[in-house]
């Protein structure tokens, strides 16, 4: 029988004792499940990296970490971790960030901005293009940047994908690699950041790529904080070139009330909400996990670390 | 070579004249079109309510009219049309509902106002339920109707429809009839008005109506503004009963200044913008109609005068 330690913020457990206990009933799994377990006896940790632990040493036992979040990359470096590590691949995750991003990219497509702050009697009609006269392109074809690219097909962007490595999703036009990147930017209207924070996506976004864009493009970062040269966003929002951006996800969270983001008024905050874990269905992804384990089968979703993701 | 007389706003023409003689053009058919024509010479009428013409008698040639706007209300009860009467469907003016209807569901659903009114420092997060934990209820399910319906399906909301007579539209759960009308209004968390504007249809979300709906339920309005009982609208947004109201359509447009729809912190008034036809496609449509007239061939988009759409 398992022993599996929950290590994540202190008011995590009680968000997740219930599911996870009725997931891995469900899935089969009689395991001995709680925040306090011996360091000797621990078979699995259900980690999220706001929690204390960052020694993986002290856990001899120790068959496999189960991320609570999507983004690794806190965990992927740490060389006291010498198991094997899985993320979370939630679908509640997956269908909030997908609803975002739609959200988000028709939000600035119909230019409700400029309704929802009207005064009284600005009555001012414009049409604006259909989304098939707007092209969007989505930098990441991970999980989410795939549902995403896919939704806004459906609504009917035009949609343009790019991945580092070669990467094929039905009915987008998928470009990768350094050259593809300069491709998948050019004129586009809507740039949606989905990349996982790596060395090499630092910065990704800076000001030679902004200015591919189309003028007045908006940017959507729903990925990382680390991925977009934030002086390099602020100047191209300067001079018009980017037109709005909605950011998710920053370098330091909370942003910090004195930064320039927060003042900008063709900047909106949304407070790291894109994509949230809920319970239900990120319990049902670990205790699925474990079920593996035990079977001696191999885990879903796991993380390639060398690199990052 | 039949004669074609555009009736609409002046300054429509200008937008028209060369789409519809393109699509005339690429439709095989020649003919005459022009904003005066003699009357005695006009066989079919381009028409816009907006416009100055309200007489249709004068015109002994006349073989159909042919509507610029999906809405025949004002048209269809002209006791001097003796003519058939054929709607504009524009592929166009669906897509830009369904982007309206979509876009707003998920503003409200996201609570992005918060958001876009936020100020500096204000980092909240709170999760939001995924779509499929949200009831979307869709009045009407005609073309308009049942393509927003099926969007919002898509992206995960579980949708109801509603429409006077029985209907089916593939992956939504369809209501119809007085009776019906209660059970599809019921819990719903957002309710779209896409029904046309009839007798039968006025004030329809009245006061018992919007009681049946969830607390705090969200109205989005880009039908007409006749759908509504406004008073009514404005006490349940007094008590909460309705949170918000986005609206694109009203009794009288553009909206007063004075009105309270403009002054109330929890309605938004989008004017007049939710589905605006577009020349190109629009005069694929009528151009379509002309050729399938001049053929013998039935009309499409034929409007069923004693029920008013």
């Amino acid at each position: 029988m398992p022993n599996i330690l929950f290590s994540a913020r202190p008011d995590a457990w009680a968000d997740y004792e219930e599911p996870l206990r009725t997931a891995l009933a469900e899935a089969g799994v009689t395991a001995t499940l709680g925040p306090d377990l011996p360091e000797e006896a621990v078979d699995y940790i259900v980690y999220a990296p706001n929690g204390p632990l960052r020694d993986f040493a002290p856990f001899p036992r120790l068959k496999a970490v189960l991320s609570l979040w999507a983004g690794v990359e806190t965990i992927a470096g740490n060389p006291s971790l010498r198991v094997p590590l899985a993320r979370m691949v939630d679908p509640s995750l997956t269908q909030g960030m997908v609803e975002w991003v739609t959200g988000h990219a028709l939000r600035h497509h119909l230019g409700m901005d400029a309704h929802i702050l009207a005064k009284p009697g600005e009555w001012q009609p414009h049409t604006p293009p259909v989304a098939w006269e707007r092209t969007v392109t989505v930098l990441g074809l991970g999980a989410l940047g795939a549902a995403c690219a896919q939704m806004l097909a459906r609504i009917g962007f035009q949609v343009r994908g790019w991945s580092r490595r070669p990467r094929d999703v039905e009915g987008i036009a998928c470009h990768h690699g350094d050259e593809g990147l300069a491709t998948a930017l050019h004129g586009a209207d809507i740039a949606v950041l989905l990349l996982p924070a790596t060395a090499a996506t630092e910065n990704i976004l800076n000001a030679a790529r902004l200015a591919l864009l189309a003028p007045g493009a908006v940017i959507l970062n729903p990925g990382r904080g680390t991925l977009i040269d934030d002086a390099a966003l602020l100047a191209a929002l300067g001079t018009g070139q980017v037109g709005h951006a909605t950011l998710d996800v920053f370098r330091v969270e909370p942003l910090p009330a004195d930064h320039a983001f927060w003042h900008h008024p063709r900047v909106t905050v949304t407070p790291h909400v894109a994509a949230e874990t809920r319970a239900a269905s990120a319990s049902r992804c670990i205790a699925e996990n474990v079920r593996r384990a035990e079977a001696g089968e191999p885990l879903l979703h796991l993380v390639d670390r060398g690199a990052g993701y």
